[in-house]
């Protein structure tokens, strides 16, 4: 479902009365899902993505969103989203109102999320969500007059996450078209992965699965990509497939999924990536991990220009400004 | 008491370097009291205040306070008052320093509040104080060089929400005098009622009390506004007043106050404000809350043009923005 | 060990691209320890210190690091070594990124501190790190592109604490060669003391040590500096020394530290400095404390203006002002 052609948006600011805001698509758009967009859609945030990266290398910081305030609201913490939009929003020269600890104050004495919302968005133009629940974005939207970015909301939707992964590829590879990109570890409950899975399948690329057979892929997803007439290979091991992929993506395999720990010590070795790995791996590839890694990715790999994973937090900086500007009118 | 004709005031800030903002009536003012405001004083207050909405309704955000610091210093969680008070100062192009933690570090050491504040000021050009002990303002601005807005102190005084509440009568009904307010609910526990009461008692505005008897607001109050010849009747249901109600002031029954459940059963019903009973207040009237809600205003209500709780919220940015600018010397 | 001669950093920051500040001589450097400063280093940082000190006396604020952004990162909290980082930002212009629940979140989930590191800067220009683990600062800067300036690290290094307290001696008394500095209190577990100790070995001063039995300055730290020929007495009382003290460094006896209570009492009005102690004092000397104190300094000295321990707060923030600057190439 595409958003970025739909009649004007419902959702007004007032703080911006320049007629030609009013008019660009995104503006006072909400920020829920990544079934929001469409190959166009990404085209046009990528295209953003990537002049917010070039003023920030060769400026640092400019004025775009100059008096512009941010409420970044998390039910939930998450250091490294919660930082990001933060950065984001001073980099383009706006405010933030952090607030980390709703948990402790009016929710705690039973307010609804639709309430909260309506008392926060008072103060800023633009509100980022954390929730633990799915749908509490899309709740929070229904009800809030200003636009609401889903900063991840429970096993539900994390739409900037998969945008920057799908960004972090187009910009280190110059390309999606054409690429094989093989997704390792546990696949069963990575959002993660199931979300950039969803959005490669607007673009002509070919899937692998490694996982062990307790973490493969879910049925649906593979049935919903298969409808799309998108190439997918499941593999219990690395080794076949490492040789031709382009974008290797690694997420960790919990010791807890597994009933008897013998069967992880027995598995947990094919889905961890050492520089011995990369030797069989292609020159000009990349390594992503949706980060925090704990031993999936053995620290001597962090030197190879290969390893993307660092620099993958740093496109998920210019994504999160894309779309700041997007809503707010000023992209 | 009045404080805006007092003589020039013992706190200096020294990052002012102009003499007419030495001469300004709130300049370098502490706010710590609804006791502080006579009728002028108020006027005044929201004269500031007025402005401030009209210029963020027009630019959304100006810098006026460019260059100035406010300590944000929250010894309780209070979500929505810190982050008002923050989107006030960034509106007004300030910045913020956020204390949140001070009961985990030096506090909990046992360092006394006047060292505390004494501490933080240096690093800021006005100190914004939330502390559970009544009291606690007034002691720090004992001390405190740089000017103290007290943001709720315990059981005691919570001036800015008693300040907000009045304006937004002002804002929505055009005038103070004349009207009729009721109150209802819980207004024996209430700091927020009895502070609105206080300050309505300078204006020729008559007041309703509809609680359950073991909530009725209490006599001092009572005593003190018949003193000044206040129009004042308690009711025990919300019929015989709501259709002469010009603004009814909803606060919450906690279930927790009454002994027997049953009892809390039998009045709940009569002080729930529903869609139906707002078909018998005027056309022109205005519901406010304290926020936050849990049940006692139905969501029905919400789109009512008359429910004006969640514009409240944005009143009270107006209002600290205002007291901000006065008490720096810039308004 | 010096560090402002040194070759190039190897720490390049894209965000400023002026030639003259790539060879400005701390411009991306660490701050880890007092060690790298020698002499000339720390009459260049009490230079720009001062500066800092006219421009904030004189302006307020001013942008000289306008578009830069410090990552304020806390394991633990300390709430005037944050607020005064973030304050340093702000008044030149700067934006901070709180992240204060680090323990929360990846960390909590086993993330090792050099990941997180490398995630959190690509985000911000500068990390200021406060971690409870001697010698964090030291690895997360082998791993950091961006400057690092270490917050404290357990019971290792503080070294902002220590620049600040020398830098108040400066200011206040307008020297340091010949004076007489008398540290009173806990001197064996003091971090700060023992900096300050190091510190004032490379000027021309003479050291009083007053100190129970059991709280006595480290053999290491005298051996040290008896290395350089330092003058250093030590006394059980205040008494015989306080009438030749320029600087009194007051630190608190923790009654803890004692096995046998009744000792405690025994000592502990001899390292109470109150207004009668101050009879005997000069009459231009200065009373420092690193703050919090709980007793040790009796609230009747306040008044006096040689108590200098609240106004070390704030040469606190010209410091940090100053060593902001001058990684990001700006002083």
């Amino acid at each position: 479902m595409s958003s970025s052609y739909a009649p004007p948006s419902r959702k007004q600011n007032p703080h911006l009365p320049f007629g030609d805001q009013r008019t660009a698509p995104w503006y006072g758009k909400d920020i829920l899902s990544v079934r929001q967009f469409n190959r166009n859609d990404l085209e046009y945030v990528f295209g953003v993505a990537h002049e917010m990266r070039e003023m920030v290398e060769r400026v640092g910081t400019f004025d775009l969103l100059k008096g512009k305030i941010l409420a970044n609201v998390f039910y939930e913490p998450s250091t490294r989203t919660s930082a990001s939009f933060t950065a984001a929003m001073e980099r383009l020269g706006g405010s933030v109102i952090p607030i980390n600890e709703v948990r402790y104050s009016s929710v705690a004495k039973g307010e609804s999320l639709p309430d909260t919302i309506r008392s926060l968005e008072c103060y800023a133009d633009v509100v980022v969500l954390r929730h633990p629940e799915v749908g509490a974005s899309a709740l929070a939207a229904d009800y809030a007059k200003k636009p609401i970015i889903n900063a991840g909301d429970g096993v539900g939707e994390h739409p900037t996450q998969a945008l920057l992964d799908l960004f972090t590829i187009s910009e280190e590879l110059g390309r999606i078209d054409g690429l094989t990109v093989t997704m390792v570890g546990d696949l069963k409950h990575g959002r993660t992965v199931h979300s950039l899975a969803r959005l490669l399948s607007l673009f002509q690329v070919r899937l692998n699965y490694v996982a062990p057979d307790i973490l493969r892929m879910p049925k649906e997803i593979i049935g919903e990509l298969e409808e799309r007439a998108m190439p997918q290979e499941e593999h219990e091991l690395l080794d076949k497939v490492i040789g031709d992929t382009d974008v290797l993506y690694v997420t960790r395999v919990q010791k807890e999924r597994f009933q008897d720990p013998a069967n992880y010590d027995k598995v947990q070795g094919s889905y961890t990536i050492t520089s011995d790995v990369m030797k069989r791996a292609k020159d000009r590839m990349i390594v992503m991990h949706p980060l925090p890694r704990v031993g999936e990715i053995s620290m001597d790999v962090d030197p190879d220009p290969r390893a993307a994973y660092f620099r993958q937090m740093e496109y998920g900086l210019y994504v999160r400004m894309a779309l700041l500007a997007m809503v707010l009118g000023k992209a």
